[in-house]
């Protein structure tokens, strides 16, 4: 491992002004500081602050996720982290990040100059420059439903496979037998993991496959008028969907066509925001238990810090059944 | 939740005989013990004592795994659970069971009466009792390598698809196309999701499935001798094993049929048993870690106890580079 002699031999530059660079002290520029840190995570050299035990602070980076308030997303997951963060002595911050942030500085000389020992990533997509940089990072990191194949990159989230199953057993029990996916966008593992597991349930269940009810959305409520009315004529009954935002539009889609649900349309969801209960009718969803996935993450993270290299940590999803859905017409 | 008082009220005994009952008193008989206990169990009844915080047993119960000296694959596995429950100042108890023991006693039944929070099972196989009892169990229940859906039970194990993916990409990098897969028994989830990781990992690099190179054995070695001759046969250069067990009976099979390992055959195990470093030659495999997979046991299960319902939790596999793999003849 690089020691910081070897740091200042590499740069030409003495020992004293490395050491400044790596503690953040005032007196050397702001190019050189960066000029270190970078050279620092290159050469793999390992913080001793960030290593000493007892002393750990984490960040959670939140790029686009609201959780600002209950009602989002995300709140309860950072609540989640932060209940099993202070239970175990260590210190969390949370970095709302942007496109800039992540040009402008490389993620591992951010965690090296802020003396993190591990985050935890929320609202990344593939193509963001932080997650792309994953696959070389040496520094334990936590990411929400996505997978990363790094043995200090961790993936935390809710059994997908388990969750779409739920919803097409319990649409397949009301009787229902054409049965329609309205799914978030394309090019995401959750997207792909929800497909594969409602073609997977429809099999189990000896329930044809249309794939003129199968559709790719976007997970905003405005995505659901696009599809609602081509399902309606492709003869669909129910309709599952990949949130409860998405829920939330086709039921509002349906109302304005003139349909009723659950009478004319059976809807579930995926989440349970707390919009789910305020709905008309209150929506039936698959629940995902948030505070459980911060605690997760955690966990994970503390474990990754600790040299365990876990790969992947799902939690179990639950049904809730609310008004959204009934005997199939 | 059911009292003391329910249970004395449905038995129409005393409330002073099932008290005995639960706390495993002397001057009742064992069969009143048991119908105290098995009823205590089915009215859903939960011990003060199993809540009580700070006070917890565990148990490892272990069925058909080996686990007592180093060599055998259940042995850190069981060091890695007994140094986190230590942490955090839990008691474990390691039982071996058997068939007996099994259909004797009721799985929940027998955790309430020994007062344990939960256990961790390993080498249960699908079709054991205790396994079919996990679907309706309440006690918290870390599985090896098994599935069951129940919001009450984990399972915990190694990332097959990223192991398999591991040896395909290095048999592909060292130039082979003619890959076999000598797989573990069938029926058993561990066992399907290797045959699944090993056509997708295939594809994934434009190699070419011959059904002919692939097939189902044992977890011993003495399962390689009914299929390597076969292998030979139809073209393979190369061979994954599911188990280090089986890659040995892969190479003596090789031996006797006359073939030189890496020259004419590459050969991949999956595990890194002590015993891969003592083969001739040196066996190439796929490393569970096996310490880590126990830490992550008891960590599932202290978070089941505290009410958060993890489905699955997956470690990552690491490919170790011996010398039983070479370039394509």
């Amino acid at each position: 491992m690089a020691t910081i002699k070897d740091i200042a031999d590499k740069l030409g530059i003495a020992v004293s002004t490395v050491s400044k660079g790596l503690n953040g002290a005032n007196d050397i520029s702001e190019k050189t500081r960066q000029l270190v840190l970078d050279t620092a995570v290159e050469m793999g050299y390992a913080s001793k602050k960030v290593q000493k035990p007892g002393k750990r602070k984490v960040c959670i980076l939140v790029e686009t996720m609201e959780y600002d308030n209950i009602d989002q997303f995300g709140y309860e997951i950072v609540v989640g982290f932060k209940l099993s963060a202070a239970r175990h002595h260590c210190d969390v911050t949370v970095i709302p990040t942007n496109l800039n942030m992540q040009t402008q500085e490389k993620y591992d000389s951010y965690m090296l100059k802020h003396g993190y020992s591990g985050s935890f990533l929320l609202g990344f997509a593939l193509h963001d420059n932080y997650i792309n940089q994953l696959c070389k990072t040496s520094v334990p990191t936590v990411l929400l439903d996505n997978y990363i194949p790094n043995k200090h990159v961790g993936y935390v989230g809710t059994d997908g496979y388990n969750g779409i199953d739920l919803a097409v057993k319990h649409l397949y029990e009301y009787g229902h037998k054409n049965i329609a996916l309205l799914n978030g966008s394309k090019n995401s593992l959750v997207t792909n993991e929800r497909y594969q597991a409602f073609t997977q349930s429809m099999e189990h269940y000896s329930l044809k496959v249309n794939p003129n009810l199968i559709a790719n959305g976007y997970y905003v409520p405005e995505c659901a008028k696009d599809y609602v009315g081509s399902f309606i004529k492709n003869g669909a009954t129910a309709i599952v969907c990949a949130s409860d935002l998405i829920a939330s539009g086709v039921i509002a889609e349906l109302n304005r066509l003139g349909k009723c649900v659950p009478l004319d349309m059976s809807v579930i969801g995926f989440d349970d925001l707390p919009i789910a209960q305020h709905l008309t009718p209150t929506l039936t969803t698959i629940r995902q238990d948030r505070v459980a996935i911060g605690k997760s993450a955690f966990m994970m993270l503390d474990e990754l810090i600790g040299g365990v290299s876990i790969s992947k940590l799902l939690l179990k999803p639950e049904l809730i059944i609310r008004n959204s859905t009934g005997t199939c017409p």
